[in-house]
């Protein structure tokens, strides 16, 4: 497959990889880098219509050899330890300090978001949230992703039915 | 958390597994069943505009112990072993031989389909395609995906810039 030809999306990743002379696996562009890695950590959710939850959580960042990282949550209740969340995709690097994160949620939802890497901290921007025909009523979410040294923190917004854009989600993860 | 409140996207799933009183893990739905497991294969990509080409595949589709399957997919450049390309999401049954499946790829989209599930196979119809600013112009994505006992096939068409929809890819893996 030659890189001029018009490549498939599906293997498209293809030619960044073999025109960026990737070294060996596992290469990570240096934006991503401090993201790279297994997490282990709590959280705590809260939100007008619900009850504050707290839980356990795993993240993966795991280097691909290429210009992104896979990404996954499991998230566990507290206490209990029942599987609560679940959550993957990847976050690739679009520009010198430009950064993406797709995410595939099982409750029906897809996500894109866009945000500048600044010390370690991506302030992400909605840019497209996808939901399946009986998915619940959100309408928007928007994430921020920080890394300082071993510590892995992020926040997350939502707004959902009649309640506006609110802060939902944070999260404090340790490298594994 | 009650299971009556308003829950958020992010942790609803939880209600779905605390309400089915999910056996202990790995449970997962019968309709889904043929499908979990890991899987290995070749598959073979052609399209208008670009050179044929082969690779190599594992597929898995994991039990989470709730009414979906964790997807993730990884292909190596047959011959070489050089990796081409990864997406990730989830299958998640939304009736009763209705499933849904969630895409994200590191190459800026996010997909969802939905389709029935006959005797093993699903074709699935799609839902919404989504692509980052810079992703490549691809207009519609369509998938079928069967199983026949240890064998594992799926099928991808696809709509690109100026080619309507194509038959793109074709995969044959056989349960590891």
């Amino acid at each position: 497959m030659d890189e001029n030809s018009t490549l498939s999306p599906a293997h498209s990743d293809a030619a960044a990889s073999s025109s960026a002379n990737t070294p060996p696996l596992p290469y990570v562009p240096s934006a991503l880098a401090p993201f790279a890695g297994l997490w282990r950590g709590e959280g705590e959710g809260a939100y007008p219509t619900i009850d504050d939850f707290a839980y356990t959580e795993e993240i993966e960042f795991a280097p691909t050899g290429k210009p992104f990282l896979a990404y996954r949550s499991r998230t566990r209740e507290a206490g209990s330890g029942r599987p609560l969340h679940s959550e993957s995709g990847f976050l690739r690097l679009v520009g010198e300090d430009e950064a993406e994160l797709l995410v595939a949620q099982p409750t029906g939802f897809t996500e894109i978001h866009r945000g500048q890497v600044r010390e370690g901290t991506i302030e992400l921007s909605m840019v497209v949230l996808s939901a399946s025909p009986d998915a619940k009523p959100v309408h928007s979410i928007r994430r921020q992703l920080s890394v300082r040294g071993g510590d892995l923190t992020y926040d997350l917004w939502m707004a959902h039915d009649l309640t506006p854009l609110t802060h939902h989600l944070h999260g404090h993860l340790r490298r594994d």
